[in-house]
């Protein structure tokens, strides 16, 4: 496949000075247009008067510890709650940031931020009166405490140490001096960036993109003083690190109802992501996101004024400006960047509205990868993971396609990693040869439109919240992946959108998670509209997947709101001395079942003798089929994505749709996928699995018998 | 152990006519002074005349069914709920009975039952207004439906077949005609029930104890009409048979507010004995306490006036007349039959306040066992079974004994089984050992009193809802089995008790269930004053067994309400993005941990630094330990009852109070257990296990090294 028309282009290159020739070397080699810097790396004049556009990376809430040092007003913030401590009389002493990284928070102790300070007796779960309690000298004195009663102190810190520079030092060993960050809500800091970004861009005219990474807030990472539990808590989407006295003022000021620290705290299990957001989050979150998307907005009318052009990576203090949000567009970004382990990423950053759409690939160019394993050091094996990564990213690139592809790092860890540098050239080959398809006309799909529900709906496309690795405890993220590169149609949707008839256009639905937690719904399971619209949906044709505990709230008649559909429920307890149904594991399911891939949910029990049971595992049903009026609801147990796993969500969409696999293009064996270009007559056969293997593709196009290597790209021309 | 002194006495046989002469070689053999009847046999005058005691049995609601013929409203009833019946559109239609087994329940739709019919659109929760519906010809027409919304009857119904007849009939394939049961509360069946007693006492001289099996009201069986689902529920404790209309006013008349369908009907799940008892419900309880036992006492009553005893067998028709109730005693029975597989029932027998405590022994004599296994039929081992069974009584009458022993069923059933005979006659010899070493002064115990804390306090002493083999999903009833064979002294108290200073004289507190069961608590944990006292307790030295999911309930501020005793928490997704502490399972236990008995439980995460971790399996910790100022708490993932697991048990509360173990005998090898007599100067060794065991024994009496053989009981008399 060595074809020389797709060795040139859309690749972005992590340049390095000092590596001069080593960086025009491979820009040569991987077909690079593009050199840009990376955190840690410079570009030196020799590269980037080399004829390459130049993108050069800017954390503008970074590197400004001279301002941060006479401001330490404007640096960010976030509300932390002490560990409890047990009152041993009538006296309590707690000193709050105990147990905390002391290198990463600093109490805020100014009057502003004392005034939302709270102490609570948790065991009361009750706030203390305010007389009851005092602060001196870095503790917190409680009184009239109740012996034997826990105490905590919920309080303002200051982040002294960006995360992202923090990640790097501890990970990575770096020794320089520690970054501070600064809060674009603080107009001195608010006034000092955006001219220092003027400045900036007047001193670098050879660039022609700035590559945000990202805008303000970080994703929250909250490190602990113990080795035994650095990593104290990190959610890739979580709000906290955006608050501050001013943030909660101004939200006051225009909701008309005052936040508290238990509104971060949440009996010290702050808001996490995977768990259902209530009203006051939402409106904070909507406060926020348009507050990012202001001041992002001045910025990219700075840059554009300097005439270049704005990326954003969509990675780190990314907060506030997600992608499917209502005021990303509003930016005016000129691209997006997302880096991708995964093909549920690729999907993310392919369907958001944006000009261009940038994957940055993995491995990343460092000594270890974000797994804490060695990549570009002794141990690794960059080549290996690479094409891992290719594997996900693949099959959801031949769905949809992004424009450019790229990557980051120390360019000269590449010296001597000749498999890795020739994988990264194939993929750059296959990634043109796919882009020039889609540019001639999008692929075959089947007239299947999956609606996922969950409580975030489009806001949270694809992703739940960080990699696949960070979240793949929750079922969803496996589906989600293999939905990435099927021939179908993926929509988000919220209750809020159920409400609203979301479900008109939807075939399928999804609803996959544990019980409380965001992606399996909630409370939200208890208004009964949902369950009537739902149940509606699925009678008159439609069809129901639940995965894991779907539709699981504690008050209903049924664990599980949809157990009436599914024919299964969740036992938590509620069957007492109720016997379930017997039943037999039907011997020939009506789509092929992936025994690997589908696990069992503990306390899953037949509710319905008509439910037929395609597999079980110690006694419990793994993967159900019920008919309810004309359409169809499948339970399932347990997910865990593979190419077999993804073939066999495929299937059986087409058994609860009725559609015909082949409008799509369908191959015979199955860890085999194809994509149907009709415009350019191509189909693309993909081998997911790890031997060759010799399958059968039928599309429009014609039928094919081909023998595929492991893990090879097949692109033919079906001519006739 | 062929002692000639332990040959005879204490023994109940179960006599057959048309064994005659089996019966007396069999009392001989066995050395029984009592002649019982069973449920299916009869006794001759050959026997009843041969010198014997003659108990007779008596089940004073059953065999009257010509009385019930022509009084069909003296029969007993119950509330059910239809299965759910989607709306297809305005008008539902719901056969009530529809998927019950219709030779059990038969409608009741007399106007006095039809007042406390309810329909329900369970999809909203709500009762639907009594003018939309009607029933006619044996179905409820339910109007103004909403469609696609789920609707429900709650309904009267009477029980025409009596449960434990039923159970013969269809696991014995008895034949005869089913037997109805009559409700005491029906005042014509009542005064026929004492007449009929007179009568009953009048013509049958040659008895000396009237065997009551039991009184009125069935535990709960709810038999389905698809054999996949025949058992539908089944409640050893369940009240909801003892309901009638009658019951309902009576109940309207004394508590001031009435009760409706669905304190009974619980959205389906009825009110199981597993979970949290309501406030109605033990209102009503008490209610139906205090008539079972006013009753009660009147037929105890008659059956004295005849110069006859009245001892009650307490496991079938047994409802209202707890052991540990309120009002047991005030009945005045002369003796309680208890049916034993396990020690925990034993010691339940054990410790009531009644003159006589007899033990049924299984297996019963029949072909089949409770578990539907084969016993004395191809296939079966009776000997093996008895034997088995005799490994759980034995340790707990070396505890607390009783005062008799005996067999029920057909006595033919032993032709032939010369084993399970000498088996038996051994258990007979061995038995009367214990009681005469019991008579002559308790064994020595331990300074430990353990309080096992749950929703029923001492109401459910030592049994949950039923036998071992049918509450084994509960790890409390492991526990208790455990604590049946160990010098310790043994309470069981309520929330309320721990209000009122309970745990003053306790020195461990034990509390083992799953989250929202009523062995765990449920919401009795919401209330910090339970919390704050059990704190107080374990801090001031008392110690803690937290065993599967205890003190669990929603929204505090961790998911145990003792976790910050025990420094483990259950994740039930709260968690989110929480990193829990690492650990290192620590290699030297301050106890002998029995690694197979300890099982873990899903979620549980460390939450302290402190807690050291025991056992761990797949990352989960399993047996933890934490020093809690003066105290200890030890968490425990699981328990499976083994003598192995007894053992640790004994260590771990001998680790958690720093008793002295020898001071009521202790054992060096593991698999070994011992009881000291000190009136008697007596050392009873018992191996638990199915080898050969040799072993030290040291105790106040002095210091032993014996070899025992499998299962081999040792009285050493330690003159020296």
């Amino acid at each position: 496949m060595k074809d020389q028309a797709y060795r040139h282009g859309g690749f972005t290159l992590p340049g390095e000075a000092g590596y001069e020739k080593l960086t025009l070397e491979m820009a040569e080699k991987w077909g690079a247009d593009v050199i840009r810097d990376s955190d840690g790396t410079k570009l030196s004049p020799e590269i980037t008067e080399a004829g390459y556009r130049i993108y050069s990376t800017i954390c503008i809430i970074r590197e400004h510890n001279e301002f941060a040092a006479k401001h330490p007003d404007a640096q960010q913030q976030t509300f932390l709650s002490s560990d409890p401590v047990m009152a041993e009389g009538e006296v309590t002493v707690i000193r709050p940031l105990e147990g905390f990284f002391e290198e990463q928070f600093q109490l805020n102790d100014s009057p502003e931020a004392m005034a939302w300070w709270e102490v609570w007796d948790r065991t009361k779960g009750e706030r203390v009166p305010r007389e009851n309690w005092s602060f001196a000298e870095g503790q917190v004195t409680v009184r009239n405490c109740r012996k034997y009663h826990r105490y905590t102190v919920s309080f303002l810190c200051w982040r002294i140490w960006e995360e992202i520079n923090m990640y790097n030092h501890t990970t990575n060993h770096w020794t320089t001096e520690h970054l501070r960050q600064l809060d674009p809500r603080h107009p001195e800091a608010w006034s000092y960036l955006q001219q220092w970004l003027r400045n900036w861009c007047e001193n670098n005219p050879q660039t022609n993109v700035i590559r945000l990474t990202s805008l303000f807030y970080n994703f929250v990472w909250i490190f602990g003083s113990d080795l035994r539990r650095r990593t104290r808590f990190t959610d890739w989407a979580s709000y906290d690190f955006t608050v501050s006295p001013a943030a909660l003022e101004a939200f006051r000021a225009e909701y008309g109802y005052a936040l508290t620290a238990e509104d971060f705290i949440r009996g010290g299990k702050l808001q996490a992501t995977h768990r259902p957001p209530t009203p006051a989050k939402r409106d904070y979150m909507d406060m926020i996101q348009r507050f990012v998307a202001e001041k992002a907005r001045t910025l990219v009318e700075i840059i554009h004024s300097y005439g270049k052009e704005a990326y954003v990576f969509y990675d780190d203090s990314w907060v506030g400006m997600e992608p499917y949000g209502k005021y990303f567009r509003s930016i005016g970004f000129d691209g997006l960047i997302k880096c991708v382990f995964s093909g549920f990423e690729c999907r993310l950053c392919a369907g958001a509205e944006v000009p261009v759409h940038e994957l940055r690939f993995h491995p990343y160019l460092f000594p270890v990868g974000l797994g804490g394993l060695p990549t570009f050091m002794e141990g690794g094996h960059p080549e290996r993971d690479a094409a891992a990564y290719w594997m996900h990213v693949r099959r959801a690139l031949a769905r949809q396609c992004v424009d450019r592809i790229g990557l980051g790092g120390y360019l000269h860890l590449t010296i001597g990693q000749e498999k890795f540098n020739d994988a990264i050239e194939e993929m750059g080959i296959e990634f043109r040869h796919l882009k020039e398809l889609h540019a001639q006309g999008a692929p075959a799909e089947l007239p299947v439109t999956v609606a996922v529900l969950h409580c975030w709906g489009s806001l949270r496309s694809w992703t739940l919240s960080g990699h696949f690795h960070e979240t793949d405890g929750n079922i969803l993220i496996h589906l989600n992946e293999a939905l990435s590169g099927l021939p179908v149609k993926v929509k988000f949707i919220s209750f809020e959108d159920v409400r609203g008839g979301a479900l008109k256009d939807a075939d399928v639905l999804i609803n996959a998670g544990r019980e409380g937690d965001a992606w399996s719904g909630g409370d939200a399971w208890k208004d009964p509209e949902i369950v009537e619209e739902i149940t509606r949906f699925v009678y008159e044709g439609g069809a129901l997947i639940g995965a894991g505990e779907p539709s699981a709230a504690e008050g209903m008649d049924t664990r599980l709101a949809l157990a009436h559909l599914l024919g299964v429920d969740l036992d938590r307890g509620d069957y007492a001395c109720h016997f379930p149904w017997s039943f037999e594991e039907e011997k020939e399911a009506p789509f092929r079942v992936d025994r690997e891939a589908v696990g069992v949910t503990a306390g899953i029990r037949l509710t319905d003798p008509e439910t037929r049971v395609l597999m079980s595992r110690d006694g419990i049903p793994a993967l159900t089929v019920r008919e309810c009026g004309k359409g169809r609801a499948v339970y399932l147990g347990g997910f865990t994505y593979s190419p077999g796993a993804a073939r066999m969500l495929l299937e059986m969409l087409l058994y609860l749709t009725g559609a015909d696999g082949s409008a799509a293009g369908h191959t015979s064996h199955p860890l085999t996928e194809c994509a149907w270009f009709p415009a350019s007559r191509t189909l693309v056969v993909m081998n997911q699995g790890e031997e060759p293997a010799e399958t059968e593709v039928s599309c429009p196009g014609g039928t094919l018998k081909v023998r595929l290597e492991a893990e090879q790209t097949l692109f033919c021309r079906m001519d006739g």
